[in-house]
């Protein structure tokens, strides 16, 4: 009745993804390189990494083939470059302010901003954004890993632009 | 602006969520207790893995304190129990025949089977199923991890039944 299609190719996209992935600094690779692969599965083009990160391949997978990922030691920067290039800084938080993912209507030109595993966005990085949005969350614990975070939002985006 | 939000309390359910994720043998303790703290989050009462899945708390975090976890050698009569209770066996995989999610109507009683890492789920284990659905890939690699792909599916359904 339903048989298994492994490694079904892809889904054309009509236009390339412009949504951008940037994290602050993470304390874990293994979180930034889950992070690549659930960006190179959703099409994405670019993944922006500040601090140090290293990618794990074990983990990212063919991801680093076709994501151009991007280092860069500070944050501040680089959301000013993307916010010059018209990109809208979308923060990934728990806030005052903070937009319902649910009812949340993307930009298609959007930088998402995740924050450090254990302190989340910090007031100097939050200060910098557009809007901060967050995830709903029913029961315990109170908030979901960085990586998974991150994954639900990037279908939430591709839900709303499946065509890119 | 933004003022972070640590620990902002849950939200209410209006009913017990009725949404049970079962896994199939799985590789990975870490994907299964990734699976656990989505589950918590999410506000989910059972899940329920097969083969012998062992919880790092380190990972799952408050959720084995809110979720029931329940552990069975083997995954038919799991699901046998489960169809008898009235639940909708669902499971994630790319095979013929499955749904996309972006246009999937959850049943709100309803289990979610996931596969093992490596074989994803078996012939012998689809064909206990009511239905498959899939998530979109745009791009590398052609799937998401296990616990990514769930978690994505437990937001889908929460964002069908946001009150339970």
């Amino acid at each position: 009745m339903f048989e298994h299609q492994r490694h079904k190719p892809a889904r054309a996209l009509d236009r390339p993804r412009e949504l951008v992935v940037v994290c602050a600094p993470l304390r874990s690779n293994v979180n930034f390189s889950r992070i690549a692969r659930a960006a190179g599965c959703c099409g994405l083009q670019r993944l922006i990494g500040t601090g140090s990160p290293k990618l794990d391949l074990r983990i990212a997978r063919e991801s680093a083939d076709c994501l151009q990922i991007e280092t860069h030691r500070s944050l501040a920067p680089v959301l000013g470059d993307l916010r010059q290039a018209g990109y809208r800084l979308v923060g990934l938080e728990q806030s005052t302010g903070s937009i319902d993912i649910h009812v949340y209507e993307f930009q298609r030109r959007t930088a998402l901003v995740v924050g450090n595993e254990r302190t989340g966005l910090l007031p100097e990085q939050l200060a910098l954004l557009d809007e901060v949005i967050e995830l709903p969350v029913w029961g315990m614990p109170y908030s979901y890993n960085v990586a998974t975070a991150t994954a639900i939002t990037l279908y939430e985006y591709c839900r709303q632009y499946p065509d890119g």
